[in-house]
């Protein structure tokens, strides 16, 4: 008997399907210094105890992408071990935010799946959900890889596309119980700026950039406990490079926006997201922000604020994102649509 | 007075000597992250709270490697910072495993000496024993170094060859108190396979590498608070090359072996091990492992698997160990005889 | 409205000015994990809860330059962001040593102007204060920097140089509440070196030396959430090189110390410090000691001691400093001038 995970091929899925992910995984403060000293993050909610106890938690929770990754790591050995892309992020939502001590697990179900007209490859859509010790759901989103098929042979599979919603709609977000920026400290979080100071269409260049190294995308990669062997193997591609995991990426553009953007300090949203060129050890990646929309919430003092994160490389035009063929410019590395909230 | 350490040489040495090494060391849940990002470790003992509380531990255990390199790197200042070469381990048996909070030191005898025929090095063994704070003995291993002599004229002391056992008796394992796999979750483990499902003689590829960097087994062995030079300092060898420290290949290798031994644990005897070749920085390494013997154990669900763990350089033959003259092939970094436990 | 953070210009400085630093931060068992994988410290009072509790203490403090980085990244946005060089320190006291779970907080006031004949530069002196989340000061220190003007037509204000120490009269010093060196385990931290085993204008060549990779820089760096563009964007500077902050040195060469200056134990008092040169990864660095002065102190069993701490690339002279122009020699990167405690 093999004993080894060779992974799951196009034709091992069907929709209905629900995939209990391995290795629940317990956080404590040194995931949280780790993503301090990974990414040069300074949102205040997730760096004090005591800024986030004025602002009605009982201590920082962990950095909501810390929640994202972890989850995110466990689907990897069942979902995109063999993958040949990964598509898309839809309908993500912060359901409960993440402390020391938690101890999070992950489960997908497979929402869709249409084998690509080669006939060699197939697309599935999975939504998964990551819980915390207690049973609670704390994340869910919808993610869309390409796979390999395993068998050519295999039939196709009926076609299911799932009907996935542009946005996460404001009503649908929630808001952490207790939050309330009524006695929000703007000097201690960085920046005056509130809701209100911006708007739709506004776009911010975030003007710092990192350049990254091989030791820092594989250590956090690995914190995630994220398996894909083409991020630490530099023997698996032809061109003896190591690709980074894309969630690099996302945090890294995440931090960097926190000069612009300081006050939009949690995330509870994911509108959808996409890895629009590879990146690699050496580049070196800026950031810029987009407005896209803002509302109020129930929450006292708490609104939320709709935004696109983008990430390119350093020396690229200011604000470049896609062609007039509509298609990303090669020095983009990330779109991202996300929702935060932020005091009114 | 010379203030700093210039080591033991060989002549320092006498069978009977117990040299208390410095630095207690408490570890905490940074430690353990740090650990999750430098190695690939996903044994869902070592990752859960609530995996390792569903078989009957209080919490999720430290990794028991970071046990063994924390009390290993106390007695790098005292036995091998004049070592020419680090020989072999015997007789390592986990007695206590180590959680956030505890504080463990560590403590050498020295057990035989043998002068080398050339009179400029000799051969010195330890038993070396970690404690924790509560004065309990919660790893014992022999190693045994060649070490230069200081003074070439100190006359050759006799030689004491300590008898050391082939490996580690089934029933002299220490099980964990409240240790029960009767529950044990292979799902969330991450892979099926029982002890039954393993042959003695079967070997498994774990499929996967890791390329390493110098920052990575830098901030490894840093950790561990070993102090050799050479793994830190590139003008101290001819070639510029910092050599990397042995314990950072046993890492990689038995986090490597997850995928295809999951199960396998608790490391609770470590039966021998040899450094074959040295690793450098920018080596991809992958690992493989050969059933040497089970055994059932008195704790409830709970085997034991003795196994060989044999780390090499990506593109070496497949199972690669030894040549017709007996001596280890150029590729191979470790091979590593250990008892772990795991599910009948 | 320009959202992002353009750092302040000489002529945006007053005396009597005070700045309330952002983004208060808490830190925890990762930290302390965190710094002794970046730097090789081994000083057991910062090792070992159950060494500290023999001194005196409830459990052991984080290391005193974790406090000091932490509290000085901070300044960067507002004080340092457009500085052309990081001048001096002076007046350094560590009044309240920092534990895990303790958040703090940082503030500085302007205490110095002196515009540059140039009419493109002035001088900044602040005096910046640490504090806990009990709104206890635990550090206070003196820096000045040199920064550009953003107008250069800015009337030039009038000079207000301060009155700053040579250095920290013995009797300033703040020794930590309850410790005690009466019970010192010398076996366990390391050297049987006390007090009256130093005398005034010793030197200790400190032997060790590590080279630097540029990611254990930028990791560190960014754990005090240190923003300065240099340290981490390649594209920064015209030779594509990144500076590494002058803090990591000091670190390095602190914790480079401890062999010879093992049972310096705590930083008390920072006297002076001087970034000699650049440095940047791929360099080795060594350090070494002198004793300039001793003292007794009203604890029991606890004495200070005052060093002169050089960092200096590998292959430079023993105990190289200045030529005879009195300007520091090419391969000298750091003087600094500290009080420890020290067991009498």
């Amino acid at each position: 008997m093999n004993k080894t995970n060779a992974g799951r091929f196009f034709e091992d899925y069907h929709v209905g399907q629900v995939i209990e992910h391995a290795v629940p995984r317990t956080l404590s403060g040194g995931e949280r210094a780790m993503y301090h000293a990974l990414y040069p993050a300074r949102h205040s909610l997730h760096s004090s105890d005591d800024f986030a106890r004025a602002c009605g938690l009982h201590e920082s929770p962990l950095d909501d992408l810390i929640a994202f990754h972890t989850v995110f790591g466990k689907t990897v050995p069942d979902i995109s071990l063999n993958a040949v892309a990964n598509l898309g992020y839809a309908e993500g939502r912060f359901l409960q935010s993440v402390y020391e001590g938690d101890t999070l697990s992950s489960r997908s179900e497979v929402i869709g799946v249409k084998q690509n007209s080669n006939g060699k490859t197939g697309v599935v859509w999975v939504r998964t959900t990551g819980q915390n010790q207690l049973g609670q759901d704390m994340l869910s989103y919808v993610r869309w890889v390409m796979v390999r098929k395993g068998n050519l042979d295999a039939t196709a599979p009926q076609t299911v596309i799932p009907d996935l919603a542009d946005s996460v709609l404001a009503s649908d977000l929630v808001i952490p119980e207790g939050l309330d920026f009524t006695s929000y400290n703007f000097i201690h979080a960085g920046e005056p700026h509130r809701l209100a100071d911006y708007e739709v269409g506004e776009k911010i260049d975030h003007v710092d950039g990192v350049t990254i190294e091989e030791a820092e995308h594989m250590l956090a990669t690995r914190m995630w406990q994220n398996t894909a062997k083409v991020h630490f193997d530099a023997t698996v591609r032809e061109d003896g490079k190591r690709l980074m995991y894309g969630g690099h990426i996302i945090s890294l553009a995440r931090a960097l926006s926190f000069n612009g953007l300081a006050n939009a300090q949690m995330i509870v949203g994911l509108n959808s997201g996409a890895h629009a060129n590879p990146c690699f050890a050496g580049d070196t990646v800026t950031a810029w922000s987009e407005v896209l929309d803002t509302t109020e919430t129930n929450a006292p003092g708490v609104g939320a604020i709709r935004l696109r994160l983008v990430a390119q490389k350093a020396g690229a035009d200011a604000f470049s994102l896609k062609g007039a063929d509509n298609k990303y410019l090669p020095d983009v590395l990330l779109d991202l649509d996300y929702w935060a909230l932020i005091p009114v």
